[in-house]
């Protein structure tokens, strides 16, 4: 197990630039924190070094003995230092970018983000797809990097439950409208009472942007855009808790 | 309008403790920033000062011509100064503090925070309460207190639309209780699926601490304890999320 102290090791200058979205890009790697997200990702042989800060104790629920792992002991500056966190929790891991496929015949539940930007509400809408059963999680262009470390912490692990796809979301519409998935949409206007929506065993539902909701472009290709009525008088709902809402609906006793 | 330059004004010292708890329960008033929230803030007559930025214009909508309100122009440094952000929207006003009172014959459905702690959450469950038609929002003791600047900025102007109280939460669910409302908890053991409970015009909701839950004691007072299945793998759901979904079956199609 190697020892590094300093911040101005070459390892160390890696790690801090898997804070940028382009390291991660570049790399095809990207850099989790804590306990709880290691063990979920050790689950899936993504993880390629572990850094354990000197003082920290790990679990006896780890097994770090996979020949591909490298572990490094590291110095409470460097867990500063790599962190994005005030108080970083001292045991850290860089993992390969998920390599996962949609699968049609097997995948049967879709959630769509179109410009979600804020990493809190994407990361709470991962967990909260994973609660509800979804399948396939996919990122549109326009939204955040699935890959942010504020993302991977509202996620709470649920990165390693789902299979994540991102990129342009009108060739994903086409390809889940060839599949006969019913493809719903979230507006106000030209929209049906999401309680009216019968559940399925197949859907897949797109939520859009916190301020400008779903694009028009996509809106165009649903088979039916849902609203969530308002029965007091706040404006809207978060995004996040809209998914919810909308989430365990479509999925209720199937 | 007074103009104050200079953050070492008396005026603009008692603003800025404000951001603390202790202070605004002194003073029985708080802070709270941005022209939306003002003008909600505005239809109450709770609103006792108004500072604006020098650089700042307001919009038509406002009628600041209330005898009661005090208006000062100030500097971008006291913005700076008594904001609790990092780019102040350069629009504050003190508030009294909200003194609504809960009347059985009128109110129908409650919201109870049993320990709630993160700012975040409890602005977001005020907001979707509102939007789900909820009357009452009853913080208890141990949660975090609803005046702070983060939760306010979080309902977006729920606050000014919602009957919202405070104090022992046994003492609230005993005057629920005595009313006949139907009260349910939030629990994973001795809970039934929320889907199996039938809509009403009236119920009680209780949700819990981030970590632990609603207490035992409160818990053994209610008539049901609901859970909310988890058909992935995630372990649970967060506390904002669960709310907006169980309010919007309890609140169903009546």
């Amino acid at each position: 197990m190697e020892y590094i102290k300093s911040t101005k090791n070459e390892k160390v200058k890696l790690w801090k630039k898997l804070l940028s979205k382009k390291f991660r890009d570049q790399t095809g790697t990207y850099l989790i924190e804590g306990e709880h997200l290691i063990l979920e990702a050790l689950k899936t042989n993504e993880v390629v070094e572990i850094m354990i800060q000197e003082d920290k104790t790990i679990s006896n629920a780890w097994s770090l003995n996979h020949e591909k792992i490298s572990v490094f002991t590291i110095s409470e500056e460097i867990s500063q230092h790599i962190s994005d966190t005030k108080s970083p929790q001292g045991i850290f891991a860089v993992c390969k970018k998920r390599n996962t496929k949609v699968d049609f015949t097997k995948h049967a539940r879709f959630l769509l983000m179109d410009g979600v930007q804020d990493p809190g509400n994407i990361g709470t809408i991962i967990r909260t797809a994973d609660a509800a059963g979804v399948d396939v999680v996919i990122l549109g262009e326009g939204s955040g990097d699935v890959y942010n470390p504020k993302v991977i912490r509202s996620a709470q692990g649920s990165h390693f439950h789902l299979t994540i796809e991102s990129g342009n979301l009108s060739n994903w519409v086409n390809q889940i409208k060839q599949n006969e998935v019913p493809l719903y949409g979230t507006a106000l206007e030209k929209a049906v009472d999401f309680q009216s929506i019968t559940p399925a065993k197949s859907f897949a539902l797109v939520v859009g942007n916190e301020g400008s909701g779903v694009s028009r472009e996509i809106l165009e290709k649903t088979d039916q855009n849902l609203y969530i009525p308002i029965y007091g008088q706040s404006e809207s709902l978060n995004v996040s808790i809209a998914t919810g809402i909308l989430l365990y609906h479509l999925r209720k006793s199937i």
